[in-house]
Formats: structure tokens, C-alpha cells, sequence
């Protein structure tokens, strides 16, 4: 079989297909796969069952030069993935004796005696190349069959998968397509916040055909959407980034205000890069979103440089306390109102003396709400100096839902007061207020 | 096709395959028909392509008689599957009048004129049996063929799935099951923290022959592993039960003091109902976790009964002003140390009049790490009137995943401290200090 950009993924555990664990791992090789140039064109899930797994590799070899299978790798009673998949490639598994004494040396180090039951996380399929996984004790294996149909068996443990993929899985492919031909999948996404899906179907549709064989797919986030724009390598490879750049360009001269970033940019990491630009600090004063907007400013690394204190006041009493806001303001309107969300932002702002501000309050359910208040409804502030704008927004779906659509929308509002600071009458109104 | 228990899912979309989205609505359908008694043998994902679509329904269709697609049932131009599936069962779509009337009279509620385009929303293929989907514009469908096989298809925006699954599609399956035979799946989980995997394992090597044939599968979470306990369906229904039961009892006698919960059980909730059923209140201070821990605490409905502030204190400034840490212990000993991470829950304590705190001061990088306090060393503390806890923790694994597991095992700690209050050498220690 000739090596093509194709590639399928196997991902193996009862804990997927009975909906315990979330398929992090698919997402993350598939991300990676793709931003490699390869494409990943199916993506199977079967449980700890060597009957099924193999029907499953044996299915996907029959279709793509290239499987990946993560998860079952491990020396307890429920892992079939290397004695299958060994079996279907005729190659009898035979212990490494340097993997077994680094194994036994991991171990001793650790100051304990190994058990017995992990020296099968030596044994190595004949002929099988090991991918060393510095991160735990299941190595990465590549198998390769004689019409030259690789099959790569990786740890389903996340952090020791991501590291095994990007070190020596994604550098392996690389190396094994060098010198092939044909077009790589390449694509840009383009994100967008403050606008509907079907509008920005509306908006973009006469652009469709302008920019074919480029593809664009609409995928719904949190508070906005993304845009894809794809080539599929229909394209000879000296046009594509010229391709991509004219979909983008025509994209961006219709939707521009709404765009805050492409690939994987966070919104929280936009405002981060531009609060570190203009060297500003930022606060947060959350309540029910409880966090969540403080953990998203923080997610990434490196933002100490503008985050320093946020506070979560879910109770009346701590948006008193730690946000000076009157308990007369609250008794006349509510905690989820806008003169409370602007005594939140106000007095987080001066209490952390921070340039910018986020506050949030509402009703995140299931309970609390009322036809006047119903669940969902979520008061938001932004602050930059003495800028301040406020929204409220009746948010849909569950409790969950609602938490990370108002987290996003109020990051969302601070980002248009930084991107365009010029007062609008909103501000002005509230500044005369 | 005899209707059985099994069940094949494929989930659809290029945002899947380019790992731009994590698959959620597979994890959640998964968890809900294994809940209710259906056995998910496989899950497929495939991208917005016509064919590869109509390959995948037919091959499940092929060895399942239930198959469950989710996605592309859109009215953009990458949404295909409605038609497909048509196609496939040989049912001609056919614009409902009465689902158009709905969808004009959303659109008018909304102020908004329906794009054209939605028309397509009210096209149901001939015969099919729709599914109201109040929370969007596009409905589920159930087609079924000639030979009794099933095939159901569902929108991928997660809360309109969600409400779905939950209102429609179980309950059709369970009523389609009705009067069929064959013991269903049926399993329990057993949460445990504070113990490793392979420490599980070897607690439990000698229970697994006597459980026979059910079967113990390992979940290594963030900072603990779940156990869960299969029935596969060889046991007579009326003695399921009975060994489920004693097959967790087994396993209880061995790990007892780790098990904090069963089932989906968050420690943050299990930890919750301990403060509720006391009448007692938490409080956070949070550094390196960055709001994830009072995230994780609000998450639960209801929390505001036990939970009314957190602090975020990435700056050591804010550590000052929020919570008392003296300028001195952080320039002595650091603010990644037993002295800050004391002083930072006291202060916490005292300052929201707290009975139980949580706090946590650590590196997660990838940058700030040094040979002495490397990327991963974690302070955490857990409060309890003027009991303390501290214990300091290297975690392996990246930024995120640091986080979480500090998240984890900070939350660990409270529970130990709440579940087994009386005071062991340590807190003696920690209050003669």
C-alpha cells in the first residue's frame, strides 16, 4: 500500500464506550494530526475486547496505510491491545531486556520493588520499532507489515500519550511521508464572537463560491462561532497558502468586527496578549460562574504578568465584603442586576487596583430562577479605566452550559472595550450615571 | 434484525476529525444508555463527506440494530447526513408543514425573519418519526427499516442532544426494548483517591476469580483510580444485583479508607453533602489553580449553601492583602512553601469566617520551575475548624493537567480531614507549630 496523508485512529477502553472518560486523547492526536498535514479520516472506539479490537485494526488497515491505536497498554487484566495486535502482524512478543532494567531502575528509584505483573510492559512485538516514553512504564510500538502498513500502539494515559505523539509520533509520520506526493489537508480557522451561526452563514454565502475547491465549515462555540476555511489538496502545494490567505482576506472583509482570533486562539489569551501589550493588570469578581473566569485568565502560562487577584462572591455577604457593594443596592434590585454587577466591577477594580475588570453575576440554575429572572439570566460588566460596559444576557442549556457561554460572552465584552476604546453612548451613559 | 441491547454511535463532523472539538455528546450518549441498561459495542467518527457518512450507517447498521448519529443536521452547506440517511432507508424528504409553522413562528417570537435556508430544517424523510427538539431548530428523527433495524438521528449542538437523548431517545429505546429478552449491562463504579493504580491491582488481584463473571476494569483519574464493576449480561437479571453488591463489598473491605465515592460521584459534591449535612461552610485561596478549585466547588447546584467566597491570589501582593501572608514567610521561605500555604488558609479562614478552607500554592509552568522547587511542586492545605493539614506534592504532567490533579488532591486532603476529624500526628504536630 502506497503512504498517503490518511490516517485512523482506534481508541480503546470500556471507560469510553460506557461514557465514564471523555475522548480527550482522540481530540488531541487528531488536532495533532492535522496541523502535521495528515488526515485523519475515521475515528474508531472499542471496548477491552481482543475480538473486537482486532476487528477493528484489521478494518482500518484495510482502508488506510497508517492506524494509530492508543489505550490498553497497561499490565492490569483489562489490557488486550499488544498481544492483538501482535498476533494480527505474526510478530511474537519477546521481552526487551533493556526496557525490562529500565523498568526495574524506574522502580528503584522511586524506592520500590517492582511488580511482577509489569514485566509484561517489556515484552516488545518481533520487529517492532519502541517509542520510548520517558513519562510512564507502556512504551509507544510501531508495527509495519510487509506491503509497508504501519500500525503505532500508544499508552492511553493522556499526558504520556501527548508527550510519545508530538516527540516521536508526529516526527515518525513525517519522516515515513517524506519524499510521497500528493496534497496535505491544510486549513485556517477563523473565530468569531458576538454573532449567530445563520448570520454568518448569511454573510459569508456568496463568498462560498468564489473560493472553491476551498471548503468552509461552521462550527458552533461558546458564544460564537468558528469559521474552517479547508483545502482538502485538491491544490498543487505552491498555491494553497495563497489560497487560504484570499478565502481569509474575503472572510474577514465581511465579518471583521467580530473576528478576535484563528487557529486555537482563547479569547482569554487574546485579552491576555493585549493586556500585556499595553502593560494593564486585570481583576475578576465572579459569582456565578464561581471561577470559572479566573481559571480561563489562567490557564495560560505566563499570566501573572497582568492577573494578580480575582475574587468569587457568590454569597450577598462577600460582594459586600470584598466588593464594597451596598447591601441597599442589592435589597432594591437584586444580586443579579445591573446596578449590582456595577458596584461589583467598581469596587473590584479599586480593590485590586487593576486598569481592567470582569464581573459576572446570575442565575446559572438549576434553581433560583423566576418568570421575571429566569434561569439563565446573567448580568455582565466589563471596566477598562472608566470605561464600563454592561449586558445582560438570557443564556440557554443546563447549568454547565450557562457557566462557560457567560464566562465567554464577558470576556467577549471586555475584549470589544480593549479592541475599540473610544467611548460609545453606552459608555458615556454610564459614565454620566 | 432481533432487537438487542447493543448500540453503535457515530458521531459527525471535520471539527471532530480535526480534533477542533472534543467529542462530548459521544461521552454523554454513551453514559446515559449504558445507565439505562444498552451496551455501546462501538463508536465511529467520521467528517462532513456524503459517502464516508453512508458507509459508516451502513457497516453499524450492518452488525447493531440500534445506530445513533449525531451532527450534521444543520442547515449549513457542510450538513449532510439527513439526506444521506434518507437515502439510505429509501425514504424521499418531505417538508413537514406543521415543523415549518414551528419554525416560522421561533424565528417570529425572535423578531427575526426565518432565513431561507431554515426551510430545510422542516424536511423529514417519508415515515421517519420525529423528535421535538424545543431547544433548537433542528428536530431528531427515528427511520427504521424493513427488517426492525433502527437508526436515530440527532443534532450535535450538546444541550439540544442532551435534552433529546434524555426525553426522547431512552425513553423510545427502552419502550422499543420492552418484551425482548437477554440480561442487560449493568455496572457500578467505585471512586478511590490517595492510592496508585498498580497499588489498586495488587489489593485486588485476589477478589477478580471470585467475582466471576463479573469483571474489574481500572480508570486512572487525576489524583486516584475508579474501579467498575461489569455484569455483561451472563447472569440471570434476578442475581445481578446481589452480585454487584458483593463483588463492592469485596472490594470495599480492601480500599476502604480511599473510596470516596461511587457511581459519577465529584469529590467536590461528595465533599459538599459532608459540609451540608453538618451545616458548615468552605472557603478557597487559590494560586496556582487560578479559581479551578471554587470552579469546581460551584459547579453543583445548591453550592451556595455551603459555599460563599474564594479568593484567587496569584500575586503575592494579593496573598498580603487578602489573606494576611506576612511579606516576611514569603521572602523567607517563598510563596511555594508549608509557611505561605499555612498562612494562606488562616488567612482565608479567619477572613470569610469559615469553618473548612482549601488552599493551594504551586508551580505550574512550564515556566518558574527551579532544581529545588521543580515545575509541579504543589503546597496544598485543607482546613477544618483549628485542625490543619498540609502535604506537598510533585505532579508529573503539563500545565493543565498540574492543575487539575492539584485541584484533586487538595480536595483530597479536606476530605480525609472531614471524613476522619480526629486528630492524627500531623495536625498534633501542625497545632503545637
Amino acid at each position: 500500500m502506497k503512504f498517503d496523508h490518511n490516517v485512523e485512529i482506534i481508541t480503546i477502553g470500556d471507560e469510553l464506550l460506557l461514557g465514564q472518560t471523555i475522548d480527550t486523547n482522540a481530540a488531541f492526536l487528531s488536532r495533532e494530526l492535522a496541523n502535521a498535514g495528515f488526515r485523519v479520516t475515521r475515528r474508531t472506539t472499542v471496548g477491552d475486547n481482543a475480538e473486537n479490537i482486532a476487528d477493528a485494526v484489521q478494518d482500518a488497515l484495510s482502508c488506510s496505510s497508517v492506524v494509530i491505536c492508543t489505550g490498553g497498554l497497561g499490565p492490569t487484566q483489562d489490557d488486550f491491545t499488544k498481544p492483538v495486535v501482535a498476533e494480527l502482524f505474526d510478530a511474537p512478543l519477546e521481552v526487551d531486556t533493556r526496557l525490562l532494567d529500565a523498568l526495574r531502575e524506574r522502580y528503584r528509584l522511586r524506592g520500590i520493588a517492582m511488580p511482577e505483573r509489569n514485566i509484561c510492559q517489556a515484552e516488545v512485538p518481533r520487529g517492532a520499532l519502541v517509542l520510548p516514553n520517558p513519562r510512564g512504564t507502556a512504551c509507544g510500538l510501531v508495527l509495519r507489515d510487509a506491503d509497508g502498513r504501519i500500525c503505532i500502539l500508544l499508552p492511553g494515559v493522556p499526558h504520556e500519550l501527548r508527550g510519545l505523539a508530538l516527540e516521536e509520533v508526529i516526527p515518525f509520520l513525517r519522516r515515513a511521508r517524506a519524499g510521497t506526493v500528493g496534497g496535505a489537508i491544510r486549513f485556517r480557522t477563523i473565530r468569531t464572537t458576538g454573532i449567530a451561526e445563520s448570520a454568518v452563514a448569511e454573510k459569508i454565502d456568496s463568498i462560498l463560491p468564489r473560493i472553491r475547491p476551498l471548503t468552509v465549515a461552521f462550527l458552533p462555540q461558546f458564544a460564537g462561532s468558528d469559521l474552517r476555511i479547508t483545502s482538502w489538496g485538491e491544490l498543487p502545494e505552491a498555491e494553497v497558502d495563497a489560497a487560504l490567505s484570499d478565502a481569509e482576506q474575503q472572510i474577514r472583509s465581511v465579518l471583521q468586527s467580530h473576528i478576535y482570533g484563528t487557529g486555537s486562539d482563547d479569547l482569554a489569551a487574546v485579552i491576555g496578549a493585549l493586556l500585556r501589550e499595553r502593560g494593564l493588570t486585570i481583576t475578576t469578581a465572579e459569582s456565578c460562574t464561581g471561577g470559572l473566569i479566573a481559571k480561563r485568565i489562567t490557564d495560560h502560562a505566563g499570566s501573572s504578568d497582568y492577573f494578580g487577584t480575582g475574587v468569587v462572591t457568590y454569597a450577598n455577604e462577600a460582594k459586600q465584603r470584598l466588593l464594597d457593594v451596598s447591601p441597599q443596592t442589592m435589597a432594591e434590585h437584586g444580586a443579579v442586576s445591573e446596578p449590582t454587577v456595577r458596584e461589583m466591577i467598581r469596587g473590584a477594580q479599586r480593590r485590586a487596583d487593576a486598569a481592567a475588570a470582569i464581573a459576572v453575576t446570575g442565575i446559572a440554575g438549576p434553581g433560583g430562577g423566576s418568570s421575571d429572572k429566569p434561569v439563565g439570566t446573567v448580568w455582565l460588566a466589563a471596566a477598562l479605566h472608566d470605561q464600563v460596559l454592561t449586558r445582560k444576557i438570557v443564556f440557554p442549556g443546563d447549568r454547565e452550559e450557562i457557566r462557560e457561554r457567560a464566562a465567554q460572552a464577558a470576556l467577549a465584552l471586555l475584549w470589544k472595550l480593549l479592541k475599540d476604546p473610544v467611548p460609545t453612548q453606552v459608555q458615556v451613559a454610564a459614565r454620566i450615571a
